[in-house]
C-alpha cells in the first residue's frame, strides 16, 4: 500500500499525483453525527472510532464465528472487543475491510503495520494514544484530510443545532443538513406514523389534523433547511413508487392512517406515491438536489432487529425490478417541468446498465450532468463496484460529468475512501490511456476531467 | 486508434489484419433508408449525415447541458448543430461515441484529427467538401466499406419500391427486405390499428373485415416480400408474450379491436402471443430466420414524445423477467415442428447468461447455430457490450457458431462497427491465445473462426 | 495446458504447486451412481464414460448441428457417437468443455494431444485400451484424483445398499450419502406424489396415511442417513417458498393431494414453504449441512421431455426474484433457533452480490462461516462463473471462508474440475498479490488460506 496502490500505470500514477491527489474534498453525503462535530469530540478508544457503529466490521465478524457480544455487547471491554476485529482482520483479505482498515491506519495514525493478532496491543495502544492528543478531535480529522463540505442527513424534524452551533463557532469546514424525509413514507405503523407526525408539527410550529396542514409543516421545515443551507434531499427506498392518485385520495388516507388505522395496500402505494412528488416538488422550488438510494432490503434478521434495531448489519442487496415506476415518477416531474437535479445510488449492480440509461432519458440539456447515476453505494463502495458503476456511467452517459464520491458514513475516519476512489477512477483512466483506449495526446484534458470528478463538477453542481 | 487499435497482443493483430479485416460486410440487420439507396443520395453537410437522426448524439449532448433546439431544432443552422456536438466530443471519453466519431472520421474521411471546439471548423468544411464529391453518395459509401449484403427494416404494407428501382439498377451490393411486423401488435390504440390494417388491406389488396381476412392479408404481402428476397423477419418486444389461446379468442378479440373496443389486458396478451406465433410459423415456412430484439422500456419522456415522437433518445433499457415466457413461446414451435433459425437480441447485459442458456435448450441438431443469442444491441454495441456477449455466448454455447455483427443503424457512416467489432473479437481470442486459454498450434483453425465469424456463417446462415 | 495452465503470475503458480495441487480431494457434492462405486465398476468405452449421460456434452453437439441419433439416440455406435463429439471438440473453443477435454484426457489418459476429427481415432483407441486395464476401475479413478471424501446425492426411500456394501468393502475413500427430499415438493402430479409417499413409507415401515405419518416416515428415513454417514442435504428450487402457514393448512392440504385432488397454487406455496421448513429443521437437529441449488428453469424443451425425459440438455438460467422469499425463510429458522449450517448456490450470475449479501444476515457467529455462497453451479462451473462468484463472496463476504469446490458431476473423470478450481483461486489471489492488492510479505498466510478453501474448510465445516 505504498504510494502507487491501486495504480497500475504510470498515466494512472500521474493523474493521480498530479490532480485527483491534490483535490479538497467535498463530501456532499454522509451520516457523520453533527452533535460530534459542534462538540469537537474526542474519541476514548479505537473501538468507539472503528467498532462503535460499523455495521460492516461486525458483519464480518459474525462471519469469522465472532459472537455477539464482542460485535455489540455491552458486558465485553473495548479491547476485547478490538482483539476480536484484529483477529478478523487477515480473513477479510479481498473484501474492502482489508484495504479501508489499512488506509485508515496509515493515513490517520501513520501506522504501515498490518493488523493481526500480533500486532493488534501494538496498534491499539499507540492509536490510542494519539486520541488522547487534540489532533484526533472530530475537526481536526476533517481538517487532516482536507475536507471542504460535509453534508450530514437530518429529519425534518430535526432542530439543526449542531449545525447552527457549529457555524457559530466560524468552524472553517462547511457542515451543510441534507432534507431526509423517510420516516413520511412509514405509514406501515399508524402510531409511530401519528407520532412522528406531531413531531413535525411542533418543530414546525404547526398543529396538523389534516394532509393540508402536514403539507404546511413540511413546507415551513424545508424553507427553515434551506435557510440552514441544505441543498440537498436523500429518500431511502426499496423500490419507487408512482401510481396515479387524486388529492381527494390522499387526503382521505392521510385521515385514515392519522387516524390509527392501517392503510391497504393500494393506498399506502399511493400515498407514498403522493409524498415522493411532494417532496421532489419542494427540492424543484428550491434549487435542491434529490437523491435517492434505492433498492436495499433491510432487517432480514428479525432476532437480530429486535435485540439491536435497524443499521445493525443485517441489510442486504435486493432484487427489485423498478424500472417502470423510476421512468413514470421521473417522466411525471418532467412534464409539469418540475423535475430537480437527480442523484440516484442504485444497490444491485445488476441494475447498473438499466439505471445508467434511465437517467439518460430524463437529460434535458439545461444543466450537464443534470441527471445523475450515483458512486456505488454501500455494498458497492469498494473498487470492483465503483469500477462497475464507473464503466456503465462511461458506456451509457457520460463519465466527465459525474459528481463523484461522497463516503455515506458515519465515521470520522471513512475520508480515505476519497482517495481509493480517486485512485480508482485514475486507475480506469490510465489504463485505457495507456491501452490506447483513450488519446495520450489529450492528456491536459483528462487530468481537468481527473479534477473534475474529484471535485469541480460536485462544486458547480451543488453550487457550494 | 492506429492500425492496431484494440488489438493488445500480436496474435489479436495477426487474426485482425490476416483474417478478420480481409472480409465484406455482410449488414444483416439495418434502418438505412431504402429510397437513399435507390436514389444514391448525396449529403448536404457532416451535420445531416451524423445528426441527422442520431439519437446517441441527441442524448450525449442534452447530458452535456446542450439545448434542444442544438439537437432536433429547426431554428438552428448545420452549422450552429455540428458545433455543439464538437463541443461535447471531448466530453464522451470512454462512451463509444467517442470511437466511432474519430473512426467514422478516418475511415469515411481520411481524417486523424480528434475532434474538439479547436478542430470543428477544419473538420466540417472539409468533410463538407468531400461530400460534394460523387465518392461521398450512399451507394459509393456502401462501396467504400465493402459491403456485400444489407437487410432494411420495413413494414408488410411497405411497397419495397426503392428495393425494386434499386435492383433493377443492378446496384451491385444486395439491398434485401426485412419483415418488421410490429404494428399489429399495437392494439394499445384501436383506432390506429385499424388504421394500419385497412393500410395493410391496400396493400395485399384483401379488404379485411375478419382475423382470417387479416391472415390472408399478411401471408400475401409475406410472399411478396419473399419474391423480393426478404430472408429475415425482426420483431420490437418489451417481453415475450406466450399465453394459451383458442382461435375463437382471437377471432373475437380481433373483432373487437378492429372495432374500435380496447382489449382487456388478457385479451391483449392473448393476442400478441397469437399473433407472435402466426409471425413465426410463416417465417418457418419460408426457410426464413426470426429476430427478436428485446427488453427496451421506450417513450420514458412524455414531453420529448409529444414534441418529436418516438426514437429521440429517450428509450432505456428495462428490467423484464421474460424468460419463461420465452421459453413457453419456443416450445411451443419446437413441438409443433415449426421453429424457424432465429436470433434473440437482449437489451440489458444481466439477462446475457440466462439468454445464452435459452438458446441452447432449442438447438435442434438440424443446422449449427440455429439458435442465435445476437450481438450486442443498441446501448450494448459497444467493446464492453460486445466483450460480454461474445463472453457469454462463448461459457454456455458455442462462439464459433456465432452469426456475428450487425449494425442496426440508420446511418452510411456506421460500417466501421463491423471492424469495431472484429478488433474486439480478435483481441478477444488473440488475448486467449497468448493467456494459454486456447493452444497456439491451432492457430489456423481459430483464423477460419474468425473469418466465420465475421463473414462466413453469416453468408451460410441466411443463405445469401 | 502445460503445467501453469491458468496461472498467469508467478505468486499464482507458487500458491498453485506448494500449497493448492498438494491438497486432497473432498468432493462433497455429486452425483456419482453409488452402485458403480459398490461394483467397482469397468467402463466399456470412452463413449460410456464420457457421452453415457453427459448433457453439456449433447447441448454443444445440437448446437454444433449433430442429430440427435449421435446425442441420445440406440441405432448409433459408440464409435459414430464418439467421432461426432470429436467433430464437435474444436468449435468448443472458449467453452468450458474445450478445457474440461483436453484437462481429462491428460490427466486421467496421458494424452496430451487436442481431440479432432484428425486425432479421433488414436485417442479413442487409445482411451478403450487403457479402460480395458483394472487402473481404469470406478474406484481406481478416484484414486487416481487422490478423492478422499464424495458425497452422493440420494432419495430418502433409497436402501444406500450400494454405500452399505462400499463401506463394508473398506474402501479407503468415503462415500457418503446425500439426502435430497425434492420429491416431496413434486405436488403437482398428485398420482406421482402419492405412489412417491407410499414408497417412502415402504421404505421407512411406516403405513401413511396423514401428513403426521408422513413426518414419521421422513423422520425414521432421516435418521438412517444419519447412521449411514449423511451430513449434508441437497434441495433443488426454482424460487424459495416462505408462505406462512398453519399446521392446520398443511395436514388438509396434504390430505387433498394424496387423496388425489390437485392443489390451488396457494395450496401449494404454503405445502411446499412447510415442507422446506420441516426439512430444515431436521437438519438442524443433526447437524448437518442445507443445501439449496435454486435458480434453474428445467425442461424447456417438451419434445425432448417426452422423448428422454429430464436432465438431458434442455435446462437453462432463470430468472427468479426470490430475494425476499429467501429472506424470510432464513429469518424464521434463525429466529426458532434452528437455522442449520447452510450452501446456497445461485445459477443465475446476476444475483450473485443479492445472495453474498443476503447470507451475511444470517451469520450468527457460532462458526467461522456459517451461511455459505456456494461455489459456481452447472452453467457457472466455469473460469468466469468461478470468478465471478469467488469475487462476489470476497467483496461482500469472506472469501477465507469458503468451502470451496465440488463436482456436481455423474462422471468419474469430473475430479479435474477440482484442479482448474484450483487454478483459477490461485490465479485470482496471485493476481491480486502481485498488483499490489494483497500484502506479499504475508505470502504464508495466504498460502494456508489457498489450502483452507481447497480442502481444510471443507474437512472443519462439515467435520468429515
Amino acid at each position: 500500500m505504498d504510494k502507487d496502490f491501486l495504480l497500475q500505470t504510470e498515466t494512472a500514477q500521474k493523474l493521480y499525483h498530479e490532480h485527483a491527489a491534490r483535490m479538497p474534498i467535498i463530501d456532499y453525503h454522509c451520516h457523520l453525527d453533527p452533535a460530534m462535530v459542534a462538540d469537537d469530540h474526542r474519541f476514548a478508544s479505537l473501538t468507539e472510532l472503528w467498532l462503535g457503529g460499523d455495521h460492516y466490521k461486525w458483519r464480518a465478524m459474525r462471519t469469522n464465528g465472532v459472537a455477539e457480544r464482542y460485535c455489540t455487547g455491552t458486558d465485553t471491554s473495548d479491547w476485547e472487543k478490538f482483539e476480536k476485529w484484529a483477529e478478523t482482520v487477515p480473513y477479510t483479505m479481498r473484501n474492502p475491510l482489508y484495504h479501508w482498515t489499512h488506509l485508515e491506519l496509515r493515513t490517520a495514525f501513520g501506522i504501515h503495520k498490518l493488523l493481526s493478532p500480533r500486532t493488534a496491543r501494538d496498534i491499539y495502544d499507540e492509536c490510542n494514544a494519539k486520541l488522547q492528543t487534540p489532533e484526533y478531535s472530530a475537526r481536526n480529522l476533517m481538517r487532516r484530510y482536507r475536507v471542504e463540505v460535509v453534508c450530514t442527513t437530518d429529519d425534518p424534524a430535526d432542530s439543526l443545532e449542531h449545525h447552527i452551533r457549529t457555524r457559530q463557532d466560524d468552524f472553517e469546514i462547511k457542515m451543510l443538513p441534507t432534507w431526509r424525509p423517510d420516516k413520511l413514507l412509514a405509514v406501515d405503523d399508524p402510531a409511530a406514523f401519528r407520532a412522528y407526525v406531531e413531531r413535525l408539527g411542533e418543530a414546525a410550529d404547526v398543529s396538523i389534523s389534516t394532509f393540508g396542514d402536514l403539507m404546511d409543516a413540511l413546507r415551513r421545515r424545508h424553507d427553515f433547511f434551506a435557510g440552514q443551507g441544505c441543498r440537498l434531499s436523500d429518500h431511502g427506498l426499496g423500490a419507487f413508487y408512482a401510481e396515479d392518485y387524486t388529492e381527494a385520495e390522499i387526503k382521505a388516507a392521510f385521515n385514515k392512517v392519522y387516524g390509527g388505522h392501517a392503510l391497504t395496500e393500494d393506498e399506502t402505494a399511493r400515498f407514498k406515491s403522493a409524498m415522493l412528488v411532494a417532496f421532489a416538488e419542494m427540492d424543484w422550488e428550491k434549487g435542491w438536489t434529490q437523491q435517492f438510494h434505492y433498492g436495499a432490503l433491510r432487517n432480514n434478521n428479525t432476532r437480530l432487529y429486535r435485540q439491536l434495531g435497524p443499521d445493525i448489519g443485517c441489510d442486504s442487496i435486493g432484487t427489485f425490478s423498478t424500472a417502470q415506476a423510476m421512468s413514470r415518477f421521473f417522466d411525471r416531474l418532467d412534464r409539469e417541468g418540475k423535475l430537480a437535479k437527480t442523484i440516484v445510488y442504485n444497490l444491485n449492480p445488476a441494475d447498473n446498465e438499466m439505471l445508467a440509461t434511465m437517467m439518460g432519458n430524463f437529460q434535458d440539456g439545461t444543466l450537464a450532468g443534470k441527471m445523475q447515476f450515483g458512486s456505488g453505494w454501500w455494498f458497492l463502495d469498494q473498487k470492483d463496484g465503483m469500477e462497475r458503476q464507473m464503466n456503465a456511467l462511461s458506456l451509457l452517459g457520460l463519465l466527465s460529468r459525474f459528481v463523484g464520491m461522497l463516503t455515506d458514513s458515519r465515521s470520522f475516519l471513512s475520508y480515505p475512501r476519497h482517495e481509493y476512489f480517486r485512485r480508482t477512477l485514475c486507475n480506469l483512466i490510465g489504463g485505457d490511456v495507456e491501452a490506447g483506449l483513450l488519446p495520450a495526446e489529450e492528456l491536459d484534458f483528462i487530468g481537468q476531467m481527473v479534477e473534475n470528478i474529484s471535485y469541480y463538477n460536485a462544486k458547480h453542481f451543488f453550487q457550494f
